[in-house]
């Protein structure tokens, strides 16, 4: 028969069954912490039809969206999860409770050029809070507490959450006379960090058509640095000029004010006036999240504050707050990088029962009773040689090798092998229990991730 | 603005929030159960290039297939996890040692005739076991094994693992001459519950041509009952005619001797002579499980052994033996039938705090002590009326509810409100974490699923 070359496509993930667990263990992290702050999880379709998630339209999402047709119906795989929850949340209001907390985990699509470290399939980790008409600021507070549990959860300790309000923003550039352009303005003030200040007055100037005076105004408005307080005391000085702006400078106030509260340290979180997110959907807080060592990742866990979810299917005044972490991509760069821990247990099993017999009855109970001490234990059950008993047990990490011969059965213990150190004891079933249970207990905090 | 009108899709799953918890908890019952014996946690693209998933080609899955170009590429969406495991077998082989035991829960689509119970889009949780080259009949014990853990870790008590062996079926036509009938023999023998012993009769006589003493003697065979003993007793009465059937017959008393030892009661299984599976591809032994109170639900978990896993990707000769519970399905057809259990937690939290301050500082780091304990704790932050607050508890379903006020704030207590008695008492902040995390710890042995 002829054969079809087995391949992945091409920009999907597929991992090994090591890198598997780790990225599991990290799921587990994420959906953990999301959890413990009483979020609920959702799980929506992939597959919508494509008026509804293409009701915004236009731009890059109908380029590289997957849209195809089955029978009569118009289909397309979402490409994120902020669309599917606002159809979500507008079909099931009367049911929903508000605020609205709920967190998602799933694929999202996006047909983008395949290239190195690029995704066409990958994960997005969202947690959002929905308002009914309003939504108190001391939520925009709780999102960067969350993000900070999961980071530091996960092992990372050099990271911040930087900080901006673009009511802030909005009513500075108003101060200025350049509300009409301040979208611009913003999304050139965004690039600071990668065309630096001269190319970013350039482009204010230049292209942007603003005084020399009003761009030197905004590049020191943006360059005010310092403390949380200095920042915040410095942008006391702006207020009173406009009302957008001070509402702004309070709603930042209040956030940086609770984080210490949620328990995030100040070094975790920064207020940075130069975060502004390029989507015009974020209309307070927003948010990015960048790992200190490596700037050049960019940010890893962005979001923000918006004032309406579901305009295209709600009359419904829907305000809400959010964050996703862009999962396959961090995890690709966390590897890159080498920052994902391989003390992290990746074997499938705490332990492996190697039979040294025909009969495998006295493993099997070997095995059930481990199993009933809650220790994933995994039965071998060829009748190969020793040796490549053994290459199986290596090649597949595990902790600890139980062996079951003749001897052992009479004398009602194992050979118990700790596949690290090497050592082999005779133990009672009970006694080599005990201790895989001890060393899978330590092994519950070593972190998935390494701050190096 | 007009707005489109919020739907999901006929035939795709979208749950509330209590629902989805209670899925949630399924979930990882089965993912935890499928860990316990070793298994590895395995996560393929929900995209294959059409050429995979169509290698075999033909029949009712090509007409059901979402299918679809994106640029130059034919693309498809997987039906089953069965597929995506071959090629990820065949591209890794390499990486991989064997026996190779996975699991994998993953959602999987299907363009069938909408209709109530039917889905376009489900989850499947399967496990399968590869072999290289050769698979001992030992693993073909432990799936029935593994399926018993989960189904009782739900709840379940009345349910029945029913199994057989293909090549006992097989060896059985040949000793009748009935080999080049024996796929269309069992294809009808396995209506049997539909349509009756005279009805399968009047098939084998009239539509496949077998004479009348054939269709007695096939009827009398596969109408053998007992306990499995006596099942295998009376099996015992044909050997030494075929080989392939005393092979089977061999595989099947292996099977059986090892499930006691893995745990499984006697009345979790039975052998039954009935059980063929529809599909060629199961070669030797086949599982089918009903819950003995619902005969009419059909197998809620099904498979096999199989020869020949990659055989379109590999000239690798790969064996294995597998299950797959039809989970969105199950889900749906247990509440339907009223056997989910409403005691298992679905309120997102098991705290809500109910702040009676403007400031919602001291409220705050309430909720991070009671996280710190590693109580879900959700924070209400919203200005509303007493009233309000409390029809959002009620709602979120949340069973403890802590006041905060001035007063608490002031003496260092909070007002703690157990939701279900009604009970309200003034407790440190400590006693009121120790009383919620005691309750929370008797809940997690709510099964999810009631065997009534």
């Amino acid at each position: 028969m002829e054969k079809i070359k087995a391949r992945t496509l091409s920009g999907f993930m597929e991992l090994l069954p090591g890198a598997q667990m780790q990225m599991e263990r990290i799921m587990e992290t994420i959906r953990s912490s999301y959890s413990l702050y009483g979020y609920t999880p959702l799980d929506t379709p992939l597959i919508e039809a494509s008026e509804i998630l293409l009701a915004k339209g236009g731009g890059e999402t109908e380029k590289q969206i997957y849209r195809f047709t089955k029978g009569d119906t118009d289909l397309s795989l979402r490409f994120d999860l902020t669309v599917p929850l606002a159809k979500y949340v507008a079909l099931h209001y009367a049911e929903l409770a508000f605020p609205f907390k709920r967190f998602q985990i799933g694929k999202v699509y996006r047909g983008e050029r395949a290239q190195r470290g690029r995704f066409r399939e990958f994960y997005q980790a969202d947690i959002d809070i929905i308002g009914d008409t309003q939504l108190d600021i001391a939520n925009d507070a709780e999102i960067p507490a969350i993000i900070y549990t999961v980071f530091s959860r996960l092992g990372l300790k050099r990271f911040q959450i930087r900080i901006n309000n673009r009511r802030i923003l909005n009513g500075f550039y108003a101060m200025l006379g350049l509300t009409e352009k301040s979208g611009d303005i913003m999304r050139t003030v965004d690039k600071l960090e990668k065309i630096g200040v001269d190319g970013v007055r350039a482009i204010l100037v230049d292209d942007l058509g603003l005084s020399a005076e009003q761009a030197d105004e905004i590049l020191g408005f943006t360059g005010i640095r310092g403390t949380n307080d200095e920042v915040l005391h410095a942008l006391e000085g702006y207020r009173g000029r406009n009302e957008l702006f001070d509402t702004g400078l309070d709603e930042l106030i209040t956030v940086t004010k609770y984080l210490g509260g949620f328990g995030v340290p100040q070094d975790n979180f920064a207020v940075d006036l130069t975060i502004a997110r390029g989507l015009d959907y974020y209309t307070g807080t927003v948010y990015e999240t960048s790992l200190l060592d490596h700037p050049e990742i960019g940010s890893v866990c962005s979001g923000g504050r918006y004032d309406n979810l579901a305009e295209y299917y709600t009359d419904r005044q829907l305000p809400g707050v959010g964050i996703s972490i862009g999962l396959t991509r961090l995890f690709y760069v966390l590897g890159e990088q080498g920052m994902l821990n391989d003390k992290v247990p990746m074997a499938p099993a705490d332990v492996l029962i190697l039979p040294m017999t025909e009969d495998l009855s006295a493993a099997v109970e070997l095995g059930t009773m481990l199993r009933n001490r809650g220790l994933r234990t995994q039965l071998y059950t060829e009748a190969k040689k020793f040796k490549q008993k053994m290459n199986y047990a290596d090649k597949l990490g595990v902790p600890f090798v139980l062996f079951l011969g003749e001897d052992e059965i009479n004398a009602g213990i194992v050979s118990c092998k700790n596949m690290k150190s090497g050592e082999q004891e005779k133990l009672s079933p009970a006694a080599a229990a005990d201790k895989i249970a001890a060393y899978v207990d330590e092994q519950k905090h070593v972190p998935s991730v390494l701050d190096i």
